[in-house]
């Protein structure tokens, strides 16, 4: 599909959420190229730009004790607990314009679109502060706060430049001892919506504008090393060779292949070789492997099944293996009454029937389920690229999303009255 | 088998061999270890020492062109042009002491034992000054000078201080521009004999002392771009992926296949992923390949099998693949002579059928053919570890071996008379 084949909609709004984009994209700390860190002046200067624009929109405004920005349409007769929407205004090193901050601008549009309407319940637009954990290696500080999970032992971690996240935080303005105080509840939260970019190639693939997130999927992250014999490339015949790097072929084979034919996703996405010459067997080798599904038993039983197989291999091939987890997170499902929700709306939309899939990112709606269900919305993104300036989305997509946001909220309005 | 259970031999000779690779590893450019490269003071030094040993011996000694230390006995009736006994002086770094000084001091002690027989041939034993090719990274420039092919642009060549041979040579006390003059051949050289470890495996796999090499394996090794698509490790599905890394593991595994059926050996010694993030799809990886047998058509037909069955897969997989020739040497076969009679000296000295081995590693002898058959002997080295300083050899073994050579040069006056 080319993208410029694609006739952009007359939306006005999606126009300007487009163009808020490309504004936003200038807060940056890097030259010529996107980076905006947790706690820095570029994350003070965009929510600055983001309140404008909520003000603009008639919205409450106000900063949250994490650095997280807000923006409240407030309802004349609040009968339920308050929707929030939002994403994450924060991004990578050298990042596109889109991963997070889309989110935001189509969450206030859509307040702007609705701002005659009177809904049952307040709605809340926030910008999170810190997702990609670009500064601190934490990720998830802004939703982690609002959600009742902040760790306090986060405020001890330090920056590149040895700044710990309490010292930022001050330094940012704000007062390390009540970050989290003001966490929302499950009795004043009636939901969390976020829209996001797909971050994969699947609706592009199927020509769709957007798709219904039907959860996070969970993942673990592991590091294997295998240890052969290295030896000289001419003399140790083939059947005498215990060849690390052979080994490690079979096992990424053999995840390969298992992946395949199971519901999960998994990555060999490193692989070094010692002692890496050309004319010398591989005596050890070492590779990490990301496995994620949907469905966290099919995680933890595939994850034990693929660790087996890989036990195997080594001792068929006289080969020593040793894994470390680097990381485990659990798959977040979406709430199923929302799912369905935006199922409704995205074919009253577009006309196409709902398609739905699991997001294999993580985002801050993975936290929000401490407190609230989550519902999700992927817009397409061109080739799945992202955390790359050639992150792109199709204007008309954006407006496609936006209309369902809307549709959204006033369904919810009736829905939930 | 525990070399320390074998019962040395009562052999005065081989204890001395023994002695003397010790001595030897005395000349040493590196502290804790043993370094000794061309055109360096402990080159002089351990040729100095080597020609006192000669003296000992009763052997003519001189220094030739390139700065190979030789040896003669010199016969009182030659019959028959020079026998040439040799190997190499020089080491690689953090070297074992029998690579190379082995055959050397093997040759000297025979020579030493036949003091009072009268062969119809000179004999020369020589210590080819540089083999490794560890101070200018050109290989075999010590036995290329004998054989008549050492490449004058080699003097242009330089070492890590910018130092050209040419002044290396000039600083050693040669001249450049007799490098090669005092070439052997074919007309005054009988034969060329060599003494060497292994490198390998295979002896002590099989409990054998020694081995008659049967020729030096020929060699190619190149090295594999592969590109596909980098890629989120969550976002991507398995169907939608060009992995470069699972690419290169079937590769590498179809590599390892293909040399358990053929005539060859081949190991992949170096792999490298791009960008090398553990949620990061590769999407490049550079590899490379080592393929060698003794059989040059061999050699040939299965590099070009195995580079289209790489291309087979790259293809399959959606991935580019380009290759770089890297390095190639033809395969040296061993004169069927020679061998057949190392053949009967080895069955006569260890009462054991003799076993014929190809040498996958590059000897001194290779460049020899150039002027004379060779014939080369294998002794047998604890692993097969050699370039490190746990290189081991069995001194009963190195007896064996001097009795070989001893009563191979008494059978060449037979043979040759």
């Amino acid at each position: 599909m080319a993208l410029s084949n694609i006739q952009n909609s007359n939306n006005k709004s999606a126009k300007k959420v487009m163009r808020q984009c490309d504004q936003m994209a200038e807060f940056t700390a890097m030259k010529g190229g996107l980076l905006r860190a947790y706690l820095t002046p570029e994350h003070k200067q965009a929510h600055k730009q983001l309140a404008l624009w909520m003000q603009e929109a008639e919205l409450e405004t106000w900063q949250d004790s994490v650095g997280n920005q807000w923006g409240r349409k407030v309802s004349k007769n609040p009968t339920l607990p308050t929707l929030i929407i939002g994403s994450h205004s924060d991004t990578v090193s050298n990042a596109g314009k889109y991963d997070g901050n889309l989110g935001v601008l189509i969450g206030l549009e859509a307040l702007s679109v609705l701002a005659d309407v009177d809904l049952p319940f307040h709605v809340d637009v926030v910008a999170f502060a810190d997702e990609e954990g670009t500064r601190f290696n934490t990720t998830l500080i802004g939703s982690s706060s609002v959600a009742g999970c902040f760790q306090q032992d986060w405020l001890a971690v330090k920056d590149k430049d040895q700044i710990t996240m309490g010292e930022a935080l001050t330094h940012f303005g704000l007062s390390p001892d009540e970050v989290g105080h003001d966490a929302r509840t499950r009795q004043d939260t009636l939901a969390y919506l976020e829209v996001h970019i797909e971050q994969g190639p699947v609706l592009e693939e199927r020509d769709l504008a957007v798709g219904v997130v039907t959860g996070i999927a969970g993942a673990k992250r592991y590091q294997f090393t295998l240890r052969g014999m290295a030896g000289h490339a001419g003399t140790v015949p083939s059947d005498m060779r215990q060849d690390a790097l052979c080994g490690a072929a079979e096992m990424i084979l053999a995840i390969e292949s298992y992946a395949m034919q199971h519901d999960v996703v998994a990555t060999v996405g490193k692989c070094d070789v010692k002692p890496s010459a050309v004319n010398v067997i591989p005596g050890e080798t070492t590779f990490t492997l990301d496995i994620r599904s949907l469905k966290q038993d099919v995680l933890e039983s595939s994850t034990l099944e693929l660790l087996a197989q890989l036990d195997v291999i080594a001792k068929r091939r006289n080969l020593s293996i040793e894994n470390e987890q680097l990381y485990k997170a659990k798959a977040v499902p979406c709430d199923i009454t929302l799912q369905k929700l935006w199922g409704e709306v995205v074919e009253a939309e577009t006309g196409k029937a709902a398609f739905y899939l699991a997001s294999g990112a993580g985002h801050d709606a993975m936290v929000m389920p401490n407190i609230t269900d989550i519902g999700m919305l992927f817009v397409r993104c061109e080739k799945g690229i992202s955390h790359h300036p050639k992150e792109q989305v199709i204007e008309s997509d954006v407006g496609v999303a936006l209309d369902c946001l809307v549709a959204m909220i006033n369904r919810m309005a009736v829905k939930y009255s």
